[in-house]
């Protein structure tokens, strides 16, 4: 296979959640207001480089950048070489726990994607985009932020083998306000505290919650949503991480029409889901006043649940 | 609360398949074909009694019968007392993990609330059903017998604390065979086999297929249901009882339209979820078979997901 011209594009692709409430590493959504812009150059050639124009500072070396690994994957299945130059021009925080790696990978293999006549379906790309997980998450690929990233929405992975993902439909009220405080929460050492072992009464209440989000979403019952919910496996050990976690979550759960909060990834950022664009701006003015007070920076992103995945720009 | 007249009621309660697939503890169907049928008299008065003339052996001292812990909880909650009789015209066989005992609790309390004029509503009643569970669980009490037992259909036990269910509709085609072969497993040797404590990887793999297996009923894909169908924690421990476990499931994965199976409840009945009348009869044959030629005697149930709970014959 072979590039007939160089080409250029400007893709787009958003910030996610993962860990979606009960939904530890199965479910995640796509959010709106947050992501990364790359523009992807590519010519006939064998080459990688990545330059970043964002705010942000990333490591100059592109083997540390999840973006190598997500094309390496997707050129050995298209079976050419190319000289790929890659600018960064946006890009969400890393560490931020809002999906900053896998929005990269996720432009750039749709971005590249495009530049090469589809060749590769929404599922393929994904698959491609996780081996960016891979490389920040330790070894272990999970789809519930670059699923997200690349085909909107909220996902539902239902197993890894092979991959095996739903789109849930979103009911059309409900909204989203995360917070992302600049605190620092390695992914490694978020992983780190959780229990390896599970006692069986956790895992039954994990699972009835999912089952309960899942139908909650799909009817589009925004109290079963919100009794939903719940996580008592990753909450309970990641919320001391994030400053003042529990008088935040109960402010929020106080408030009309936030149907519940929780971690969204591996943290600091904390999300909300609520019923309609009112209480999702009331949630984040909690959540801003809260990070206020303790005088750590914050980002907020408020809206609708990211319909799009990854899409081209220009 | 008192009864201004004596009066009879016959009714009937469903079996029920607990632990559906991945559901462990958590989703359970009522099944055709199979059942309770309890006559119940009451008058004013302050006793209970409980005779047994179905087919099946059951011990004579009320105080190890289901019924009686069930109707004591909701005589309380009534704040009256009566004298209550019961004969047991029709029972489903102890043990054979198709909500035997939720069926008699079950069927007990919807009739009595028909005599009671309807004083309680359905959570009301499963939850007076789940005492005669806790009865013969050793002490915890779950709803995924007693549940459909009393609602029917398909239901998905979010939570317990308090019990919030979800009843999850059921795609028309969907059809089960379920079969009883005649040997002994004890519920709570049952449990004893599992693991206390579940490897966080093994936990979410099910909590994928739950979510998986209640967006494929609530879409109707058979496939996705096919697909989540799987039972990482109770199935891989629980199958040693059931002989010739391993070769039942791959002779019904072998077959066209049979979209999954596992144990139903603890076992040692068997179940699969199939696509349509003519799989489930081909699923019903190769299970009398498989069983046939082991010389274990079987009761085989086919039909369609039971839509009706407990209900007044007359």
């Amino acid at each position: 296979m072979r590039l007939r011209n160089d080409q250029e594009i400007e893709i787009f692709a958003p910030a996610t959640v993962a860990n979606l409430g009960p939904g530890f590493d199965i479910m995640g959504m796509a959010i709106e207001g947050a992501g990364d812009r790359l523009l992807i150059q590519v010519r006939p050639g064998d080459s990688l480089s990545i330059r970043n124009e964002s705010e942000v500072s990333l490591p100059s070396d592109i083997e540390k950048n999840v973006i190598t690994p997500a094309l390496r994957a997707m050129l050995q299945a298209w079976g050419g070489t190319l000289a790929i130059e890659i600018v960064i021009l946006q890009k969400i925080r890393p560490g931020s726990g809002i999906g900053s790696s896998s929005a990269s990978s996720a432009a750039a293999v749709v971005g590249l994607n495009e530049l090469l006549g589809r060749p590769f379906g929404e599922k393929e790309l994904i698959t491609f985009a996780m081996e960016g997980e891979r490389l920040v998450s330790g070894g272990t690929a999970h789809a519930d932020n670059a699923g997200p990233a690349i085909a909107g929405g909220i996902l539902l992975i239902r197993g890894y083998d092979p991959l095996d993902y739903i789109r849930i439909p979103v009911p059309a009220r409900l909204c989203t306000a995360v917070i992302h405080p600049h605190i620092t929460v390695n992914t490694l050492d978020s992983r780190a505290v959780m229990r390896r072992e599970i006692p069986q009464r956790d895992a039954v209440t994990q699972w009835g919650n999912v089952g309960g989000l899942v139908a909650g979403l799909l009817t589009a019952d925004m109290g079963l949503i919100g009794r939903s919910l719940k996580d008592v496996i990753a909450e309970p050990y990641r919320k001391h991480f994030i400053p003042g976690y529990d008088p935040l979550k109960a402010a929020l759960a106080r408030t009309e029409g936030v149907l519940g909060s929780n971690i969204a990834g591996s943290g600091p950022s904390v999300f909300a889901l609520c019923d309609g664009p009112q209480a999702a701006a009331a949630a984040g003015a909690i959540m801003t006043r809260h990070f206020g007070h303790l005088g750590i920076e914050a980002d907020l992103y408020v809206g609708p649940v990211a319909e799009r995945g990854a899409y081209v720009i220009r």
